[in-house]
Parts: C-alpha cells; sequence; structure tokens
C-alpha cells in the first residue's frame, strides 16, 4: 500500500494508473475507520482495479462550536484496516495542502442540502461538496463510494456530480450496523457507556416505522408520531428531527407514494448521531 | 472538424484522444467569433495537439435585464473561423443539455469576483465558475485558454483552479485591438456607427495612464483621475467603474509597487464595454 501525502504526487498516481488502463475507486473518508468503512472499501475493490482511500477531516464542513478539535482519529489503525483490505493507495493530504492561503472558491448544492441535517448545520455540505469536487480532481477516480448512513450527503453528492458532469460514478453502499442495530459512525466514540446502550433507539424509530409501514400505514403524520413517542421514552436522547421526506427531492412529504427516506438526527451528550431508512423502494 | 453536441459524446471523444497520447486545449466562448477568438484559438493550436472550441451562451451569468436574449450569435460564421483556423471539435451543447430541471449545484469564487465587474454583475462570475467547471469537466482539456480582455474572469478563473484542484492548465492571452485601439468584443456589435468611433476612448483613458506611469506617477489617485478627465470628455460614455488594483488580490492600491491592473467599465448606449492593462510586469 502507497501512502501519499502530496496533492501533486496522488494526482501522477491516478493519471499514471488509468493511462495503463486500471481502474481507480475512491473511498473518501474523515479517517476513524470503522466496519463501516471496511464495507465501502470491500465495495470499491469489487468494481474497480485500485482502491485510494482518502483520510482527511476536512475543517470546512464543520460549524463553529462543532467537534472539529475533538473528531476521533486513529492514524496507524487506519492504515491497518486498509493495509488488510487491499487497498492501493493512503491518500492522508495535510490541511495546509488542501486549503492554501486565501482559498476563497467553493461548491454549493443549493436545494436537497437545505433540510434535515442542513438546518441545523449551515454551510456543512457546502464544505462538503467542496472538499469532494476537490478530491475528485486529485484523485481522478472512476467512482468513488459513499455510505447510505449519511444519506443526505449521498444524494448531495449524486446532485453535484450531476450538474456539473464530474466524470465520476457514485456508488451507495448500505448502512453497516453494530449487532443491537446501531449505524457504525465514527461519531459513536463520544457514547458513554449508558448513552451507547441507548443508542439503539434510533435503529428501533426506524423499525418501528417500517412495521407500520409494512402494515400498510402511509400517513407520515403517523409514522413519525410513532417514532416521536419510541424516542420519547429515552430521556437521554434529544431529538433533533425526524422526518419523511422524497427520496428524489428531499421534500416532506405528507404520503408515502413513491421511495421516501425517513431520517432521524438524535443528541447523546455530544454525540449528534444520524439514521435513516428508505421505504418504498427495494434498496 | 467534428460538430459535437452531446455531453457525452465529448466526453468519449477528449477520453479517446487522451488515451491515444493527444493533448487537448480547450477555447471556450459564448459564440460571435472574432479576431479575439481567432488568437486565442492559435495559442491553444501551438499549446496542444487537439483544440476544443465550446459555443455557449450561458444563461446563469447573464443577470436580470442583461444582453442574454440579444447576445449576437453567428453559428455558421463561428464554424467557418473554427474550421479554418484547424479547430478539431465544435462543441456545442444545447441549453436542456448543459442545465438539467432541477439544476441546484453551483462553484463560487468569493473573493476575486466581488469587485470590479462583480459589484453591479451579482451573480455573473458565479455563472462563469459554474460553466467553465463544467466544460472543465465534459471536455477533460489539459489546458485552457481565456482573454486578457476579460482580466477579471481570467484571475477567478485560475483562482478556482487552484482552489478545486482542476487538472487544468489555465493560459491567458493578449488582447486583441481594432485598429483605433478598441479591445475587440461580440458586445462591440451593440455600438451604433458613432458610439463605435468614440469607444476608442476606453483604450485612450489606459494609453495616458500608461503614459503618466512610465513618466513615474505611481499615486493610483492621479492616474484614475486623468483617465476620468479624458473619460469625461466623451458626453455618450457612462463610466461604470475605473478602478486600480493588485493583479493578486484584485483589491484597490494607492500606489502601485506590485503589478497592477488598471480596468475600466464604460457604457455606450446598451453595450457595456469593458478593457484594462496591467502595469508593473513585463506582460
Amino acid at each position: 500500500m502507497k501512502i501519499i501525502t502530496g496533492i501533486e504526487e496522488m494526482r501522477s498516481e491516478s493519471t499514471r494508473q488509468r493511462a495503463a488502463g486500471r481502474t481507480v475507486a475512491l473511498v473518501p473518508t474523515m479517517g476513524a475507520l470503522h466496519d463501516g468503512h471496511r464495507s465501502l472499501i470491500r465495495k470499491a475493490r469489487e468494481l474497480a482495479d485500485r482502491v485510494v482511500v482518502s483520510v482527511f477531516v476536512n475543517p470546512i464542513q464543520f460549524g463553529a462550536g462543532e467537534d472539529l478539535a475533538a473528531y476521533p482519529a486513529d492514524v496507524h489503525g487506519d492504515r491497518d484496516l486498509c493495509e488488510a483490505e487491499g487497498v492501493a493507495v493512503f491518500f492522508q493530504p495535510s490541511g495546509a495542502g488542501m486549503y492554501q492561503a486565501g482559498h476563497s472558491t467553493y461548491v454549493a448544492e443549493e436545494d436537497l442540502s437545505r433540510g434535515l441535517c442542513g438546518k441545523s448545520r449551515p454551510g456543512h455540505f457546502r464544505g462538503v461538496t467542496t472538499v469532494v469536487a476537490k478530491l475528485f480532481n486529485i484523485v481522478l477516480p472512476d467512482l468513488a463510494v459513499f455510505g447510505r448512513k449519511d444519506a443526505q450527503q449521498a444524494r448531495v453528492i449524486e446532485r453535484m456530480v450531476r450538474d456539473l458532469n464530474f466524470p465520476v460514478r457514485i456508488v451507495v453502499a448500505p448502512t453497516v450496523r453494530e449487532p443491537d442495530g446501531l449505524a457504525m459512525s465514527s461519531r459513536n466514540a463520544y457514547l458513554s457507556a449508558g448513552e451507547r446502550r441507548r443508542a439503539a433507539c434510533l435503529h428501533e424509530a426506524l423499525n418501528a416505522a417500517k412495521g407500520l409501514y409494512a402494515r400498510g400505514v402511509r400517513e407520515t403524520d403517523a409514522l413519525k408520531g410513532k417514532m416521536l413517542e419510541l424516542l420519547a421514552g429515552q430521556p437521554a436522547a434529544e431529538v433533533e428531527y425526524v422526518e419523511i421526506v422524497d427520496y428524489e427531492s428531499l421534500k416532506p412529504v405528507s404520503e408515502i407514494r413513491a421511495p421516501a427516506l425517513i431520517a432521524l438526527c438524535v443528541r447523546f451528550g455530544r454525540a449528534r448521531l444520524i439514521d435513516n431508512t428508505v421505504l418504498g423502494t427495494s434498496d
């Protein structure tokens, strides 16, 4: 596994591989890799000859008062995981390399990024689309793999790729869960033991909604009501949102007729957790 | 010369050429090609194996009340000029192809684009950076050639390329002028015969400032004062701005010490004309 920190070196590496006819897949991460990332890497390996994992804690996608300084990091563990998974290149650029003095250009998606997490995290998705555009231009991948756990992020990236014609195929891989259903996330590390036990309630709420949907309930007020009732049973859980939106537009729907995304965000102490499921599709 | 209107076809064409080891240069235009464009094409031919000229009147870089509907067009003349200049591909995408329903992603440069033309044309440079990012992702050029006449645009594009790591070299080619010094522009077509005669005053004002600079004047108030005095002699000329800015930052300077851009914008009837010169450099 090559470890690359320089932007020009990364670009030369990909240019060389692609000129030799090999396909390149990018798995962009902020490090603190877990089994969720492992599944993205495995998906990338299935689909391309060479997998590049980028590890970069992108400062511009964090707002004031968010957890940029505290974000978990484990460079040695990350490298070991990537090595074990057959990753070709571990790309770890520096902050100064990624954002030069006077950086003043941003990529912003202005529709799908407004609701859900966009409401409480202004500027977050602008930071995500900007760094992903940069990584696409540096790594020059044929495809990039994102996790379904960050469903809104995946939709925003898909829209960016469509609108700006990036020559990159976007693959969205299923959420990987702990045995009790908690979606894997680097931010789970913030949970105390007690919070960790209770954090499965996000998944339980989604399952409750799926159960009602399976029994024919289509009114989203009823589905959200059931979820909120269940979450109210966890006093430590501070609900930021529970929303049911059209999967394409990410706009709230009152009744599920087309594929819909049920997404929720719940805080436990300093951990802000998100999860989701898609209804009305075979996905 | 190939004429391509499809986005996927354009991308395949460039991918094929680059895979065969040939370099590709893009000259992005809004059509109504003149000798200024011709010089960009010639520069591109010097530097690359294959020249792609794109012709697309980009709606999102025009503001409300601007000249989108009236913008001059001459498709047959454009094709003839490109054919004569040895252009490999004439790329003419449709508006619907470039901006799909629900387009919601923009590239914005937020520093260099604020002053000069950015003041009176809010959103203009955002439209430019967005379409140029799209063209880069579609045409996949090794390099792209822009005209110095649109000096602020060139600086904004250079900054975008740096900040978003586009793998494209930006080349800025000198302004081409009519015999009386008027910078060539598709918008010169808006000038009446009388306005056309007077429009050389932009170049005369720049020359007056250069003359003072050559005699040692460095205070920008003195240089601007001279230019405004000269322009005031043309009652039909409505001055939008006369500014002297640092070439790197595009911020106003009171004294010329580093390379500086003298830029002006003057309206004659419905024609909004811009011109500029760089002082303090061998450029």
